[in-house]
């Protein structure tokens, strides 16, 4: 998907909302687990419900890969039956020396559809760049997380004063163009938010960590937001666990449409 | 595995190999192709002929990830094939906040049985402890590493000279201990991994980058080894592509015996 036809999409859905899709077999409605493919189950009906408001959806790898071979097809499964229109982001996390790094494009961008992928950065170029050879394939770099560990690393400072972090948007700036790489902005920190969209104007953010881990939408979209909307911001646990019972698939809808009327309100008021 | 369980294969087999696999279609001997699991035939008469010269496999989970749920079929049978008193390696380079982290852990050290799984330090202390709750299983935390990119960010120094790859060392050793951390400590700069060794000088350290990609191994083992030998060597393709003939089973043997060998006149002169 070309970042033209994604921001086509938030302008006709005044949406710029990511369902994460995190499906945790402890977590969902137990009258499922008699289904054959729980798994598949569940997101199918989240994200039958949920796709008017949303234009993006991330699968989390890990909770795909922690059922094996099954949890594999049925990631496969599921990325088929996100609507085409609908931009798709492997959450994986990935980052390794060249060669492995391509075997690893090809798994999420060729054997299966995704649009983007999630890459760390720490081990430099050589680990991101393999992943932006696909056209109209998606980097999204970690740059700076919503988790308590961000402060370890990512905010220290070389001898000019500049984080990590910056020096991870700086360089790879270099490596990717705002056609096809962006970069995972915590949504724990307004201000921060304002800071990185100061060093990279134009490219997209995917920004988790509003709702259950705490970030404040209003915030993000007043220190993000570019003129192409340039946001994805992710909610997970808040919608596809906002009931555990038979109308898992309704509270969904209703959680995923509350925050879209909140985005066309941000959308209106920004762009 | 413990340490000392380790230390013990170390010195029965006067040798410190570890055999990466990274079991390529396009590079495997042609005749296994026409096996029902060419990769797993591969890997198994790998397995087989170097299994007197090695203390660790490593697979490469891109290789496997790379077929599908098929090849995540085959990873599982590769793990369950390595004799137990081997010292298993997850080579998947994982790192995500602390419930995906704990499903990346369930998913290599209980659907699997992996002794270990090397895993990306950049989102900090709550992606890596995750993997730290299991008894006898290890977390290999990528410090220094041997690409072309390792100069991007890991090099850089902060404001009292203290390179990023260093704080790693200095904050993740108060998460784990020797018994139950590793570190990825790449090869092609002898005096730096003296420098590392100094920062941290009970730990062992999984050093790729002799072979192919070009590490000395003496100079490797003259910084690096410690009194408990601390060094993992891993070869990957210098071994498992030695020939892609028929012999290609004989050929790793020999390969893997030939490192053995230099890596017992090394622990014979340092340890």
């Amino acid at each position: 998907m070309t970042r033209s036809e994604l921001f086509a999409q938030i302008q006709q859905k005044s949406s710029f909302l990511c369902v994460g899709l995190d499906p945790d077999l402890n977590k969902i409605p137990s009258h499922l687990l008699k289904e054959k493919d729980p798994v598949f189950s569940f997101c199918k009906q989240i994200i039958e419900e949920t796709a008017d408001f949303a234009v993006a959806y991330k699968p989390n790898i890990a909770f795909f890969e922690a059922l094996g071979a099954r949890g594999w097809e049925t990631l496969a499964k599921v990325e088929e039956l996100i609507p085409k229109d609908i931009f798709t982001i492997a959450d994986a996390k990935r980052g390794d020396i060249g060669n492995t790094s391509k075997l690893y494009a090809k798994a999420f961008f060729e054997s299966m559809d995704f649009d983007s992928i999630t890459v760390a950065p720490y081990m430099g170029e050589d680990s991101v760049t393999p992943f932006l050879e696909f056209e109209n394939k998606w980097v999204i770099l970690l740059a700076l997380t919503s988790n308590k560990g961000s402060l370890d690393f990512q905010l220290i400072q070389d001898q000019n004063g500049k984080a990590l972090y910056q020096s991870v948007l700086e360089k790879s700036q270099a490596w990717g163009t705002p056609d096809n790489l962006m970069y995972v902005v915590g949504a724990t920190r307004g201000e921060l938010i304002g800071k990185v969209r100061k060093a990279a104007p134009e490219h997209f953010f995917l920004v988790p960590g509003v709702g259950a881990q705490g970030g404040s939408l209003s915030e993000v979209a007043k220190y993000g937001m570019n003129s192409s909307c340039g946001l994805l911001v992710n909610s997970s646990r808040g919608i596809i666990y906002a009931s555990n019972g038979k109308d898992f698939g309704k509270a969904a809808r209703k959680e995923a449409e509350k925050l879209q009327l909140e985005m066309k309100d941000l959308l209106d008021k920004y762009l």
